[in-house]
């Protein structure tokens, strides 16, 4: 799929759009793991992995050429089975995880020395998005954003009092021209809790932080170098050397001694406060998938009655049962007067829980780490 | 252990143990099945199967060499690997389940043939008794019953309004030697509703029906015949053959033609109707471990707050959970926050339900009959 250009949209000549495919999920064990993390599964029942379907909706708007992953080294060959039309020069390799700085950092590093306009877009490998024609719409305005010098981020329009993400205060209308529907940015506030989460959705003027970053390269990397200066000096050290021979030697050096620090803390807040940051408001679906739970609602289309089915050659025999069943082991399932039930059913593990526990699953895999149980994890 | 005869215990030394081991216990699905039925298993944690259990609550009633094992062709070896001290002579292979009538007839026959004062035992394989000392007292007092004319049942006194089981209607008290505790029946009653139970229970006069029959084999016989005659007829002609060359001939042209019907219905309520039937009050504990609810109770000795864990080698993960876990898989299997489940995990197939729907795991295995899934069945 093609966007038709009916108009000249203001910098997406200039996009390139950056995937940091990192991050286990751990509320999705035993489903997500180490060498299985999130991105690699087909969470929605597309037939594609999040990440597959990550790089669809990004290729119409950058093109296939000016896709950027960030991965972890032990992920590179399945990521590069799920996206074949990868160029190798736009593969960044983590030796070790860093956040979210240093991952999206160094790409908008690398990509600004060979382009010092370019403009950046970040999204994670391993959120659901329902309608790609809104979100494409929203990213375009994103990108003009970008142009006119804000560090833009993409809103989520809230449906419901949700206490699993993070919100956007939204303050006054931004005029910026291709972005008619900018707002500037009071400020980011944490995961709410459910009364804090009603008030938000009756006041009309919050949005879900999706996470999503769209900036000129040289103003993300400015704005981080406020909070976090050598970070920066190593990302645009490793930057320098990137694309020359020294690259394995620079990286040997400079990686393992980057702070570990999310972007939110060094770009999203700090360019909110200075009034630096543009929110365009999205109205298409989406979630985070952060969990079993999410998973049950994205299959149920809101319906409490429903047991999703997960997986492929799934055999499952439910009575008077809803929820959901991941199945990858084709071993028979039967669930009989279970409501709101989590069965994940994998070769090596058994996870059954409830919807309503399905945040605490982080928990067991903590326990499993402290105990060296690192053969399931 | 050897009963130590204080007293000279009527009829003992003419008495022979019949364990009919046959019945899958569907409810215990995906556990029990057909190539493995819950005879077989290790419900209680004790290290040895139900099978061997009963064997060793009986060996030193009747002796090693005079019990008597009626199954199914199919499970000769288990059982044998079960109980290298089981004669060949005492093994009672059937080609086709018959049900009770049929097992306890047959076994009566035989050992008619060879000794025409026996009394016979019948004791399913596949119920757990708690207190062997107070059971064997109570087999004791029913074989001096048998021994007097009677036929002798086992009554246990209820310590809940069980609905699992039927129950038995007690009468005066019987003036026989040998059995000072021994009881008239009034009726046998179904499986009764938990209102019913209740009133049981308050009136003290109800005993659980235990389906433990003792009696002379030529009287379990002729009460047989009073209501199926030709069934009789031909157990008495296989057993004429038994101990021939005939056998094979005989029970190849007889056995399929007899008909399937529970022992409680031609000799337990025939016999209590006619005032034959003496029942022994046994104050021991006893289950028939019927479902999933019954082995967590078991394991939980009437806690709600327990999780039962069965299966050598197990590996669990609980948290906040209650119920009971079977593992024969050897993954891991991790909970949250789910009460009263019932977890099976077998190499293939797996179920999820709670113990107040253990009783409707039959209707799933009679599903997979219907849908021909006989491979997990």
């Amino acid at each position: 799929m093609v966007i038709r250009m009916t108009e000249r949209q203001s910098g997406l000549d200039r996009f390139y759009s950056v995937i940091p495919a990192g991050g286990i999920g751990s509320r999705l064990w035993p489903l997500s793991r180490a060498d299985a993390p999130k991105f690699l599964h087909d969470l929605t029942g597309s037939g594609h992995t999040l990440l597959r379907d990550t790089w669809d909706r990004l290729a119409p708007l950058s093109g296939p050429g000016r896709i950027m992953v960030v991965t972890g080294r032990a992920h590179r060959a399945a990521v590069e089975a799920q996206l074949p039309e990868l160029e190798d020069l736009n593969v960044v390799l983590e030796s070790e995880g860093k956040d979210s700085s240093a991952a999206i950092g160094l790409a908008a590093a690398i990509l600004l020395e060979r382009e010092p306009n370019v403009i950046i877009g970040s999204f994670a490998a391993d959120h659901v998005i329902g309608n790609t024609r809104r979100f494409k719409r929203a990213v375009i305005e994103a990108v003009a954003a970008a142009d006119a010098g804000y560090i833009a981020t993409l809103g989520i329009s809230p449906t419901e009092p949700a206490i699993g993400f993070g919100y956007i205060s939204c303050g006054e209308a931004l005029t910026i021209d291709g972005a008619p529907s900018a707002l500037s940015v009071v400020n980011f506030v944490e995961k709410p809790n459910l009364e804090t989460a009603r008030r938000y959705l009756s006041e009309g003027s919050y949005l879900w932080n999706a996470g999503m970053f769209i900036a000129r390269a040289d103003r993300l990397l400015d704005q981080m170098a406020e909070s976090e200066p050598e970070l920066v000096a190593g990302l645009r050290e490793l930057a320098a050397a990137w694309d020359t021979p020294q690259r394995g030697a620079v990286v040997d050096r400079v990686w393992p001694g980057l702070p570990k620090i999310a972007i939110d803390y060094t770009v999203a807040e700090p360019a909110a406060a200075a009034g630096k940051l543009a929110v365009i408001p999205g109205d298409f679906d989406w979630d985070d998938v952060g969990d079993f739970a999410s998973i049950a609602k994205l299959h149920s289309a809101g319906r409490n009655s429903d047991l999703a089915i997960l997986g492929e050659g799934a055999r499952v025999l439910a009575d008077s049962s809803t929820g959901v069943v991941v199945s990858q082991s084709k071993r028979l399932i039967s669930l009989i007067g279970v409501t709101n039930i989590v069965v994940v059913d994998t070769d090596d593990a058994l996870l059954v829980t409830t919807t309503d526990n399905a945040q605490r699953v982080k928990a067991v895999v903590d326990a499993l780490k402290l105990s060296g149980r690192n053969d399931v994890l």
